[in-house]
């Protein structure tokens, strides 16, 4: 069962949340504004359904709600900044500000950041860049979920990767993706519908191939983008670490299996080595390389290259990174955004919670 | 067959062999260092095997042996540089020199390069970063092997990335891996020991799955790490897409179909939109971040408790990206390199042809 909401009424309704739970009215805003990107983009795992469990971590102390988001160490292309345990929502787009900053000084600009949240989806912050003509990179890293390549153990996050790039006439290319074969939200829909997982995406927790949608639950993990040694899963195991290496050992947040969990009920991983979990962001002058003019001018013509190959006979043509996210963003904003039933029920729970209408 | 030959007289023969050809003597020695590495660390297929071929672009007029390799626009933390046709082996450690005095200035430095050709293996670049207490990372375009997600033609080379990380008392972590399921060099094992290839490593010349090694030859492609949509593919597509668009969109050089081939008889791409091939090479200083002290401290802990996760029955332990060609290198060191004899064969040939003995 879904209801339908539109974009401005779920809009509104976050940002008073995030106003009633002492939020600024800036950080409010951005907040609300980050966490519906996910809900447009058809990214709902990451979106509004997520809004009570940062309310969790609110009350049991995990978020603050008037971050003092600082610079640490600093030069003129590269800072750590302290997330002072605020809401990813909040301290990621103020670090890609930062970013964006540096890169217009010096040509690029690097920002590993600690003490956050997590940070919604990692394609709103990596677009930031799109409108000052850079490219925009995003990463962050996740509780531990995902077993490396002959572990048994789950070691490390889904830790996204996302890199923004801008094009002419066509649209940017927007790239933003679980370091994983599956996304967890794909292992969900699957639980829901009662259905079996393909190969290569999660091992059970003696760490045997596995085929259960379920099985994550039942201690198992996820895998790493390939699936197996065979299939190339040391690939997406590297690349996950780079991730939580860039983003956590780098400015000194949590990595490995020390990354909080998002669930407030999970409990804190003993003997954490750092502070809260980790993001890196990057952003970077297209005519820092050449001017933007010329820049654009070739990826409109990759893109159309690409979008022009000659498909599969069972597909219509090459889908350009991006795409179905712009597709449905522009749906939703049309129709509204659906919400399961369970989602709304959550809401109104924090309607009543807040005295908020939703 | 094999035959077995020391490191030492491979680099002579290969530094003779570059002499030849017309390189300066610090280029020679550069290029035989670079190429000998890929032999050293096990990638016997981007190594002295390549030699002959490097040969054959020399005469076909594609590599110059002599060339200017210059600085285009800079900032303070980029670079594009133009390789003026020279090998990849010598322009990309120029590159990631130059990426390397920026990030001594600024940070971090980041260089994407046109004009170039083959470049060895990536991780001999980004480990170039390590002795400076710097994170370096490589990645080149190639020719048009792989089928993006969803494509019947090959638009995409194996475009590779490597990162590499200092460590503390532990060996760094160096990764190095193409953004395939399978590299060719895997593929064409298996085409010598006549077996099938692992599903989601190739398709026909039509974009249906396959398991025939000899898939490419006959005009199929490699697929992209993932393999197929259902595995993650799309992920693949968007690493490959990345590194294309880093190396020869930003620099100037040729991008998706129209990379120039390795095998100097296979003829140009028609209409190409730019020069050569395209590499991007960065670096970041640690202490652009946080101390170099403590980040290594870190670092070791990660890799020891990422080393000391429990195995999946099959296995003894995980496996910290780089250590496998690190044990290779060492055995090589003591044992030598041992080489086919159709790769002996072509050696004798060059040998010949430039009376330099073997």
């Amino acid at each position: 069962m879904e209801q339908v909401f539109s974009y401005q009424h779920l809009y509104e309704f976050s940002r008073n949340i995030f106003l009633a739970m002492g939020s600024s009215e800036t950080n409010a805003q951005t907040a609300a504004k980050v966490l519906l990107s996910a809900d447009m983009r058809g990214v709902d795992s990451h979106g509004i359904a997520r809004l009570s469990g940062y309310i969790r971590l609110w009350e049991t102390g995990r978020i603050n709600a008037n971050p003092n988001i600082r610079v640490g160490h600093e030069t003129p292309s590269t800072a750590v900044i302290d997330g002072d345990k605020g809401l990813g929502l909040v301290v990621a787009p103020a670090a890609m500000q930062i970013a964006i900053s540096k890169a217009k000084n010096v040509g690029t600009g690097w920002v590993s950041v600690k003490n956050s949240n997590h940070f919604g989806i990692a394609g709103y912050h990596s677009m930031m860049a799109l409108q000052h003509d850079m490219i925009g990179i995003a990463m962050t890293n996740a509780s531990a979920l995902v077993a490396p390549t002959y572990s048994a153990e789950r070691l490390l996050g889904t830790n996204p990767i996302s890199v923004s790039i801008p094009a002419g006439e066509e649209q940017p290319f927007v790239s933003d993706f679980a370091t994983t074969t599956a996304a967890n939200g794909k292992l969900e829909i699957l639980q829901r519908k009662n259905m079996e997982a393909p190969t290569g995406w999660v091992q059970t927790k003696e760490g045997e191939a596995s085929t259960n949608a379920n099985e994550v639950k039942n201690g198992g993990a996820l895998l790493p983008l390939g699936g197996d040694k065979e299939h190339g899963s040391h690939k997406g195991f590297m690349l996950g670490s780079i991730v939580d290496i860039f983003s956590a050992v780098l400015s000194g947040a949590n990595y490995g299996p020390w990354v909080p969990p998002f669930p407030a009920y999970v409990p804190m991983p003993e003997n954490q080595p750092g502070e809260g979990i980790g993001h890196f962001l990057g952003a970077m002058r297209i005519d820092a390389f050449r001017t933007a003019e010329d820049f654009k001018l070739h990826m409109d013509k990759w893109i159309r290259r690409f979008r022009s190959a000659k498909p599969v006979k069972t597909e219509a043509r090459v889908v350009i990174p991006g795409e179905p996210e712009r597709e449905m963003e522009m749906e939703r904003m049309e129709k509204g955004i659906p919400l399961l039933t369970a989602v709304v029920n959550d809401l109104q729970e924090l309607s009543k919670k807040f005295k908020i209408d939703l």
